[in-house]
């Protein structure tokens, strides 16, 4: 379906698409190419620093880091760039160049509207806060960090003045891990998660189904486990010369399309989280690597923002890792390295896997389901703070009240419930929106794929990733950043971005699950 | 002796080196920081390069690189910099910011000097010639690389005639390794290497001498190495916090002085070699963590070349690693990894590990004494070929005809002999004699260090190497590229560089091993 719907490439077939525009043009990308290049050096240097640095590495790392971000600031927003796209107005190019230009212009414009002293006091600022945050983590106490996120929040919102003074300040913070999405299209999705979730989890929680929760209950050593995830990471397909897997405190996933890295961390007490988390990487690596490879550098060859890039490590996380065909076909290899899984079902394992706690107050710890109930309290809490309608200091009581609301339960302290998340204390006010967006077109683009691959979970069963690689690839990674976020979609699955895939498929998933 | 002889430090004491200097020179050390932060940005790029990256990352890397280096380029020789250096031509400077301006004004002179398309060319011919070598060596056919060598010598030729067209063009290649060294000197020395070892060399060769050659002869696995290699960095005193030991192809030290790496690489059949060489990179790696913390960036928290370099890894490989003190205390720790070493005595080891072969053709493998006429053999053949006084194509045999008057020996084969290093294929033109310099250095050092620290043999027997280290730091480290390499031999020894102290170390060891 989506394939036959593919634009002419016909540019992109003479010498390449960027064959026969002006001179500018070239001029242009190639400044560009240079920034792309000094930012991936930056993404190795952090890269190394969270897995491979010896901790006293920090003050010369940092250094390194601040004159690599302050020369790609210089470069992108040199004169001589504005010049360039000043001249290109109206210049006579392919779609796929206004495209580039489109995403060049976007991003000059706005690290050109921020004054430099301004993105530094952010930085020290978030310096500042880490350890701030760490320490009130620790000690369970909101007071000490919220001062710091009133000067961030203060810092934020002048940047987000600076950049457009006319828009909501949330929409514009927002813009800054989404570009290319509206924040009403966003609104609404969340809103019809909260809306059409929350009965679903109430629903869950009344029914008497209890499924295979102890199923994992052993201790599972962290070298096996890491086996099973380098086997995991072999069955799906990660290319040994183009990635590598290592540990960290936090998994992550970085690089280009020629080196594509996954972290991740094992916790004795629970496999399948470990596993999952290795597929949700990998999902994000596969993206890179599909990226094409003679545009690297230049915004056909990068992603199309963090809503997209986490769509395609929720689909492989979810709709493959959490299938009931994957652990059909995991299991015996997973039992191999941990004989005590051997009289497991590949039921109890899939049970086990999506498992509904209705107690789970951490978010990177809840279902698929509850998932998006602790992304819409941030949601509307983050809003709220931007906004100036809800003080710093009634972000814990706000904080108690959603989740009683969404999901019936209490944190009894600030370290379970508002101080969980990193996030704020990077001053990253309106990132959370993207992971839900990410969920919920992982399960529109999964839907697609299913109409398009005869059999898809006949495949996945049988480990035959591949038609789904080619596909993602085709519809999804070769078009790198050329469509904004609605017209990917609509590229990729022939409509517009819409929750209704995702509550179809957790309606049809849980509903079977726990017999609703 | 040299502490007492330290040039009082009062202008470091108040507010830094840099304290009361104006306002250009302030401007001045900013950019410069700036370029060195990016250069240590590239180092760690290519320290993953060898390490960590998988194979396939390279199109992405080489990128990531040049956009690096054209950056440091292009900052470190800005019209600003010039300007800003004649704004300081003859402005009041302590002795510290004195050093810090000369050595700016070199880098920023020879750099600002080559045209960029010249450097880039060398860029490119050496990319292409690294494949040609590599395929040559393995064919051992000269003749297949000699014509990447013609091109590289032509360009060295050139970029040598655009830094100093007045000068012997092999001297101005050799500022690129050993800038502030005169190559009088350096030749000076090396002329007294080539006619006062070869006898020595020759009577070990006539002595009826069998050392305990045979001392390692099991199969040592390389895991075990590398744990018998990380307590030998554990004895030494290398800072788990500010390193790491990794395995690659060739083993190297890089990294800052808050971050200082070092890689090695174990052959089952020589655990002595691989235990050698990490002690090298370790001398290498403690170097590079003396430096000043707080100079990091500047020239005064920078290396004093690579000479200097190689005399703290050749000092701490074979003054400490080769002795008979260091396998007192060691051999315990080796044979508690290595069963099979349980019979042997120290000696044993200690003979093992300076055992002169009068066979071997290989740089790498050469023992102490040998070493230096690999050394002086390729510092001849490569000055007569950058003078033009050598074709290319003659290389095989002035390379045979040499090794038989230095060594009695002959290669059978070109990949034995002429196509062994993989220096000339970067390019590097002058590199070599820093190997030997350093050895020299590293003697005149220790005989300075065992002047001032009581029984340092003793001390180092004991697996005490604290007081070596603070001398090291003392009077060598800390210091950076304050001192010319002259100056800086003088200031911690109290002498002019000479060859004095390495002749007679090498008479002793050998005399005594060998009965001379």
């Amino acid at each position: 379906m989506a394939t036959e719907q593919q634009p002419s490439d016909a540019d992109a077939d003479s010498d390449g698409p960027h064959a026969d525009a002006p001179d500018v043009y070239h001029d242009l990308l190639d400044r560009y190419r240079r920034v792309s290049y000094l930012n991936d050096a930056g993404m190795l240097l952090s890269w190394d620093q969270q897995v491979m640095m010896p901790k006293g590495g920090t003050p010369a790392r940092s250094k390194q880091q601040s004159a690599l971000s302050s020369v790609q600031h210089e470069k992108l927003t040199a004169d001589a760039v504005g010049d360039l796209l000043d001249d290109l107005d109206g210049a006579d190019l392919t779609a796929q160049q206004s495209a580039v230009v489109r995403e060049v212009r976007r991003e000059y414009e706005r690290e050109a509207a921020v004054p430099g002293d301004l993105v530094e006091r952010i930085s020290e600022e978030t310096s500042n806060a880490l350890p701030v945050w760490e320490q009130a983590r620790e000690e369970s106490e909101w007071e000490q960090f919220a001062p710091q996120v009133e000067t961030l929040l203060d810092l934020k919102r002048q940047y987000a003045e600076h950049i457009d003074p006319d828009a909501d300040p949330y929409a514009v913070l927002f813009a800054d891990y989404e570009p290319c999405l509206d924040l009403e299209v966003a609104d609404r999705v969340l809103t019809r998660l909260r809306e059409e979730l929350v009965p679903v989890i109430d629903a869950i929680a009344d029914s008497d189904v209890t499924l295979a929760e102890d199923a994992f209950d052993d201790e599972y050593d962290p070298d096996t486990q890491e086996t099973v995830a380098r086997e995991a990471l072999d069955a799906l397909g990660y290319p040994a010369d183009h990635g590598r897997l290592d540990r960290s405190t936090h998994p992550f996933s970085t690089g280009t399309q020629f080196d594509a890295r996954v972290t991740t961390r094992f916790d004795p007490q629970n496999p399948v989280d470990a596993l999952s988390s290795t597929i949700h990487e990998f999902g994000h690596a596969t993206y890179t690597l599909g990226l094409r490879r003679d545009e690297y550098g230049t915004p056909l060859g990068d992603h199309r923002g963090l809503s997209v890039h986490e769509s395609q490590s929720r689909l492989w996380e979810n709709h493959v890792g959490r299938s009931a065909a994957w652990w059909e076909q995991f299991l015996p290899t997973f039992a191999e390295q941990f004989p005590s899984a051997a009289d497991l079902s590949p039921r109890d394992a899939y049970e086990a896997a999506n498992q509904v706690y209705d107690d789970n107050l951490i978010r990177v710890e809840a279902d698929e389901l509850t998932y998006h109930m602790h992304i819409v309290l941030r949601y509307e809490i983050e809003q709220d703070l931007v906004h100036g309608d809800l003080d710093v200091d009634e972000v814990p009581q706000a904080w108690d009240d959603k989740m009683e609301e969404y999901l019936g339960i209490q944190p009894e302290t600030d370290a379970e419930g508002c101080l969980q998340d990193i996030h704020w204390s990077h001053g990253s006010f309106g990132y959370f929106p993207t992971y839900s967006l990410g969920s919920v077109m992982a399960a529109q683009l999964y839907a697609a794929a299913e109409d398009d691959i005869d059999d898809l979970d006949g495949k996945v069963r049988d480990g035959n990733f591949e038609p789904l690689h080619d596909w993602l690839t085709e519809n999804v990674h070769r078009h790198g950043a050329r469509y904004e976020t609605n017209d990917l979609m609509e590229e990729a699955t022939g409509e517009a971005f819409t929750a209704d895939y995702f509550l179809d498929y957790v309606r049809e998933k849980y509903g079977a699950l726990y017999d609703l």
